[in-house]
């Protein structure tokens, strides 16, 4: 099977186990349910969920097991898109070539949907599988720690605080690794922990995810200055118009590819304990980092 | 020891857990962390710590294993406030007598900082201790179900689709479940949890909390109407104003108190059980009907 072939049937089993978790549209209140369908199921590549299901099997575990956790951190993922996009935050009319989710439900079931789906992270993360190693507990105060403030929350207040004045480097690293890098390695630890990984393949699948995160956020960045809204399916060149602190802003461009690439070779160092194990782990590295959306 | 010098020891007790739990006000990002205990020791009353903590004890189990549950209950009440009081959803500017969340420290942190606040209530539950019976993944499950889109979150988009316009009393009863008795319940039935009560008793204590918080509720609609703005601490008069969908507005103030009272009929015989173990828990009921804001 090509890692493209993979991909897709990975993203699909992923949406099967979302659409079993969620509750239906027709379930009161209807407004709400709807508003977290149309975000869940609005194009996203399921980065996060794959690179978890990706980890469990790198660490021998199997995919079913780690695919409650892998929706937790979809969920969790589409929340923040979706409290991100809000008028009083970002303030963005599209994602992936849609309307945001407050265009079309308003401001006030955007902010719920999310809310809801934050919380429904945490009860599917709760039903998962425990492990000799790791029960619930583990994996709720792993995924709560990487959402929580000082990660994925704190980077994006971070962020706006950053607007338009200069951002030091250290304080470029806090945001990204807050808004990106910190969802993407809990991604992988918690597929690790689902494998019963010891602590040592959770730390190395962690670190990869780390360097790949802000590897990632780096090549975002960059693409939100060379490519059109078209090829990206959103709205280009709005974090320079909203004076983002970004690494092309901070950096320029050519230094911003150089980090990235340094950053995709020690995440590439950090998944040497797992052999070939990690050979998928490392196809999916390659496709984020020669993408153009 | 009086019930009165009991509920302020044990609101003693859970504010000094509750600073032990979260990150101080010099944490980076400060405005969040500063936002989330402006909000968190803003003068609640911790009905549902003190409850959770209440249920532990008529359980047989002690209250230092019920007090992480305790502060979980709280912070998800916290988080439901803030964002209940933004302009998009009631647009509210004051609360306990003091400026809303969004007021002070602008919408965007108010948004955060309640998503924040969510966060570290699962973070805090995982890490309560497991008993026999229940791990920390069935505790999460509890809380997560009464916080989600059936009920905390519903709740709220039930009650702001329900504004100015003729509301039938099943739907009256949705709201009130889902705003406040589903997660007075999940206090209640988390105590009891951590205190390894058995099914049948966890039932028992969760349907006072059904009862007890619908009571609550329309006592709180019927001070709504009843009482000027400096005795109530908050706006008064703001649900009739704003069409809001409440028991006085139904069923006129009278029919709204004899329905209280036959809640808090129903709430004292479920706790039967219990026998004389429960009679903090009746205490508490008491001074929550006589109560005047």
């Amino acid at each position: 099977m090509t890692v493209k072939t993979r991909l897709a049937s990975l993203h699909k089993q992923v949406d099967r186990a979302l659409d079993r978790w969620l509750p239906s549209e027709k379930t009161k209140p209807a407004s709400l349910h709807r508003a977290m369908r149309y975000a869940v199921f609005g194009g996203g590549k399921r980065l996060r969920p794959v690179l978890c299901l990706a980890a469990a099997e790198a660490c021998g575990g199997k995919i079913s097991e780690a695919m409650a956790a892998a929706c937790a951190v979809e969920c969790v993922h589409t929340y923040s898109l979706i409290h991100d996009d809000l008028p009083c935050m970002d303030d963005d009319d599209l994602r992936r070539g849609r309307l945001t989710t407050h265009k079309v439900f308003g401001e006030a079931v955007a902010v719920l949907a999310g809310d809801a789906l934050l919380t429904v992270a945490f009860e599917i993360l709760a039903r998962t599988h425990k492990t000799k190693r790791y029960d619930a507990g583990d994996l709720v105060a792993e995924l709560a720690r990487a959402a929580g403030s000082l990660f994925l929350v704190g980077g994006q207040v971070a962020d706006m605080e950053a607007e338009n004045r200069l951002t030091k480097p250290e304080e470029l690293v806090f945001i990204h690794r807050g808004k990106t890098a910190a969802m993407v390695a809990a991604s992988l630890r918690l597929g690790a922990m689902t494998a019963n990984a010891k602590t040592a393949k959770v730390e190395a699948i962690g670190k990869f995810g780390e360097s790949l995160g802000l590897a990632f956020q780096i090549v975002d960045d960059i693409l939100d200055i060379t490519q059109t809204s078209e090829q990206l399916g959103k709205s280009a060149g709005k974090d320079a118009a909203a004076g983002k602190a970004t690494y092309p802003a901070v950096f320029g461009i050519e230094k911003s590819r150089r980090e990235a690439a340094r950053l995709t070779k020690a995440a590439r160092k950090a998944l040497e304990p797992f052999g070939k194990k990690a050979d998928f782990l490392h196809a999916i590295a390659d496709q984020l980092l020669g993408r153009e959306n």
